[in-house]
């Protein structure tokens, strides 16, 4: 500041400056539409007044139990009121909120609650036998809740008190611990691990606020919006629309289980207008429910994979309005959209398509995307051609990687966080992701796209899930092999079938060599489990070579 | 932080942390939205890069002229494109912005550009000529640029150089100077000043940018909004609409000088869906243009005083959707607004009314508002009654008042911001103004709230405008005086018509003594210059008590 006058007298104080935390958006739902209904799971409602106060009585018992500022607090549950409270209740305590994904066996979870550092365990009790054996493989083992949600299978009891006697102990009226920074954690997420150990991304209250905003913001959610939860919470805080549908003072719709008519059901029944789903969701929805239309607009984010252009068209025509966007856990949520263009309209409905797959562009409310060099940090050309690894840089970009300096220095050197994933650039400045860094298949020098032969097998009618892996060609280095998953009651292609149907649409050398048809690998949010097809690809080729050889 | 463990190698970097300002809009929306239209002022419009472009050149043309970081840089304009483009240029040379009251005298805009440190001026060549008589007054004469702009009248320069020669000559690859730390002055605007020598005002990057979101947030804003500049620009940089509607990538509409037919003309050939607007302008629009009806739902947001009821129905009436919300220059635009409840729908007309005039809640994204004693900060209770003095916290709060340390001291203390405005809180926790602490009549003892009286006076069909004020009474200390500015082509009623509705409607001792019919004195935001009319009460009585001691 050249200028002294602005030096003085114009410092931060309690009046203007208040740490940015999320937190905050319970109090004033609560405050503004105490009686409106925050949370619907089967026939229970609670409203937002009825919803603060067990957050609160939960923050104050976590205090009761010893659980101090900045531990770790863990919850393995689905989607229940209980599961929304904890993302309240736990940092208002304090702590930290670890929400972990209640489809990994119990070493993975065994593994989070040991590095994590654990000191409460909160367990659905769905999941109370994972839970055990979990427990079982620790030196430490934590204070352990369980959560009895009435719509849960049966299951015995594992920890210390029940959920809801620990809330009747808790008290309403508790202050709450709030953040004296708004750079401190408030949540600790594990990806979800496709190769190696899992890693702990730590997002502070300053980054969840603002991508709890940003998300309202960028998908223009109206007041009051009636929110199903088909994207689980424990995804990266569900993109941090469990804080997000708070401050907007809407409706959290709970959902245990995702099934196509479990989710037409909550439209028909609950108001539904908004949902967030992976494209393995959308598909379901094209193959269970298609030809059903809906009893309002019900708009869909979908993230997580690009979802393939014949399943976003089949939903559509049902009536779903699907916006997409990008995220990855270590961004909080999705700060990429493929915000529509005002001449987009005037396109014929294909050229709409492949429009609407790219991931686009950054949010108003996130600071930097580049496609480039990693290590150089040097842009690509914007010639929707050239690939490079998609960075970004932002405030809701994670604190780190929980006890990995390494691993958080490496991902955010030079001021960008390396997401993993190839893109192009187009010459409007959309992004466009071709695939994971070790997605790539490398065939005789040339680069292929998995996603781009995924696309065409998915146009085939009979596909419901398609995956494309590299093959171990000794020739060619690596070829394409596919692996099929087929819709219900169709007649079966045959592997020449999608081969010719590919070969009709590519270039010969990206077309599969091998197509196996099973079911798809998936990991808890959705994701094709790419690294179980290589394997089986490689043991393929590697039969096939020995046969070769013999 | 109990857990060491969350206390290493979590740091901010440039990765994860950037300084909230709210100039990264303007980039996002020309990369997102290049060619979409940004400006729209009579036959001219210009697109999002285009209107990218202008500021850079406007922000390395200042730094070519010498403006450093922390200077100050003066607009003098009404809502114009280049009022807009400085919104952006200006505090990316790195300087504060001030855009001043243009219908402020010589004299006012001197004090102005003397204690805010002016070190350059731009001015819209209609004020030319009040700012040169300003700058006679001055020993610092600032470097001075004329907007000649195409829709102003004729005017003789009196600057150094032309804005459009300025940014011919500006770069337009600037990269811009960008705040280091968001808690950085971007711009200084005074307040109206309607007692004493008006405070200078400053507002933060950090303030900015989150009073951006809340607007669009709060207001529920969707994308590309058509936005009519009936506010104006100078007003609290418009609420921060200048760059919330940026951030929605949306089109900013200009109008040199409100008139109910031009206001009516912008919504019928630019596609008008959103508006600010004070009271007066409403009632402008519910004289003007009564029986009309709009080519589409036009959403209005309305603040500055409480609206009275009868204006709001007539409007509403014609289709304006009213949102009513309440802010102050201190707190750089409006976190308070009247949220519609669920259940109100179902109450009578008439009901409905008197709830839409309250001020209301806080936003989801402000922090804290509170009714209470300003010494003690003792809250009163809810009772809808208990008169207290509103005051406020949170992150859009100003930095403090400029070189003046004692006001920012009293304004602040024990954290938080004293409105200067008497208040009542309901048990649903809304706030309603009942006065300006200075505008409170106090008769026989008995407190006496203006507004209340004004909007019984509001009711009768024949008053466009109507101000109550305190009429000093050597029998009762004080009593109500009431100024009213009647309807064009209507029957006008007589003083007794308009005691007599009123005794009809309040109790006795609330109703005005006196009243004059006359066109009331109003600031350049449209608010009743109450002084002025206290002055005239003043004088009135004692012309009275002069006759009556003769």
């Amino acid at each position: 500041m050249s200028a002294a006058s602005y030096a003085m007298g114009l410092d931060r104080c309690a009046a203007n400056h208040v740490p940015l935390t999320p937190l905050g958006f319970l109090d004033r739902a609560a405050l503004v539409h105490p009686r409106r209904i925050a949370v619907v799971h089967g026939e229970l409602t609670r409203t937002w007044a009825q919803t603060r106060e067990r957050c609160y009585r939960l923050a104050s018992a976590l205090v009761a139990r010893g659980i101090q500022a900045g531990d770790t607090v863990s919850v393995l549950a689905p989607n229940t009121p209980a599961m929304l409270e904890a993302h309240f209740g736990v940092p208002l305590s304090g702590a930290v909120l670890n929400a972990i994904n209640h489809r990994l066996d119990a070493e993975g979870v065994a593994f989070i609650l040991r590095h994590g550092e654990c000191k409460l365990l909160m367990v659905d009790r769905e999941y109370a036998g994972v839970a055990a054996a979990a427990l079982a493989l620790l030196d430490h083992r934590p204070i352990v809740i369980d959560i009895n949600d009435h719509l849960a299978p049966a299951g015995a009891p594992i920890g210390e008190v029940d959920y809801e006697s620990l809330l009747a102990g808790g008290d309403p009226r508790f202050a709450g611990i709030w953040p004296s920074d708004e750079w401190q954690p408030i949540a600790l997420n594990y990806t979800s691990g496709t190769t190696g150990d899992p890693k702990g991304v730590v997002a502070s209250h300053r980054g969840t606020y603002l991508m709890s905003q940003l998300q309202i913001t960028n998908w223009s959610v109206p007041k009051a919006p009636r929110y199903l939860w088909t994207l689980p919470m424990f995804h990266a805080n569900g993109w941090c629309f469990t804080w997000g549908i708070t401050a907007a003072a809407g409706t959290h719709v709970c959902l245990r289980k995702v099934s196509a008519e479990a989710v037409m059901a909550a439209i028909d029944s609950q108001g539904i207008d908004h949902l967030c789903a992976a494209p393995i969701v959308m598909a379901m929805l094209s193959d269970s429910a298609q030809g059903k239309t809906l009893p309002r607009p019900v708009r869909v984010l979908t993230a997580g994979s690009p979802p393939p252009l014949a399943v976003l068209e089949a939903v559509r025509a049902m009536g779903f309005d699907v916006e997409h966007v990008f995220g990855i856990t270590e961004v909080c949520g999705t700060p990429v959209s493929c915000e529509w263009q005002d001449d987009w309209d005037r396109l014929p409905t294909a050229e709409q398509g492949k429009l609407r797959v790219r991931q686009g562009a950054r949010a108003a409310m996130f600071e930097g995307l580049m496609v480039g060099d990693a290590d150089t940090l040097e842009p690509v050309p914007q010639d929707g051609r050239t690939a490079g690894e998609l960075m970004l840089r932002g405030n809701t970009v994670m604190m780190g990687y929980f006890k990995n300096e390494a691993a958080t220095r490496r991902a955010l050197a030079g001021g960008w966080f390396r997401t993993g994933d190839v893109a192009v650039q187009h010459d409007s400045g959309y992004v466009q992701i071709t695939d994971r860094s070790k997605d790539v298949i490398i065939s005789g020098g040339e680069n292929i796209s998995s996603v781009e032969v995924e696309d065409v097998i998915h146009g085939h009618p009979a596909v419901l899930h398609a995956a494309v892996v590299a093959q171990p060609d000794e020739k060619w280095g690596e070829v394409p092999c596919a692996f099929v998953e087929l819709r219900a009651g169709v007649a079966p292609p045959s592997e020449q079938d999608i081969v010719a149907f590919c070969r009709a649409r590519l270039a010969h050398f990206k077309c599969p060599r091998r197509v196996f048809f099973h079911t798809l690998p998936k990991t808890a949010t959705g994701k094709i489990q790419k690294f179980k097809l290589r394997e089986e690809a490689g043991s393929a080729a590697a039969i096939t070579r020995l046969a070769d050889h013999a």
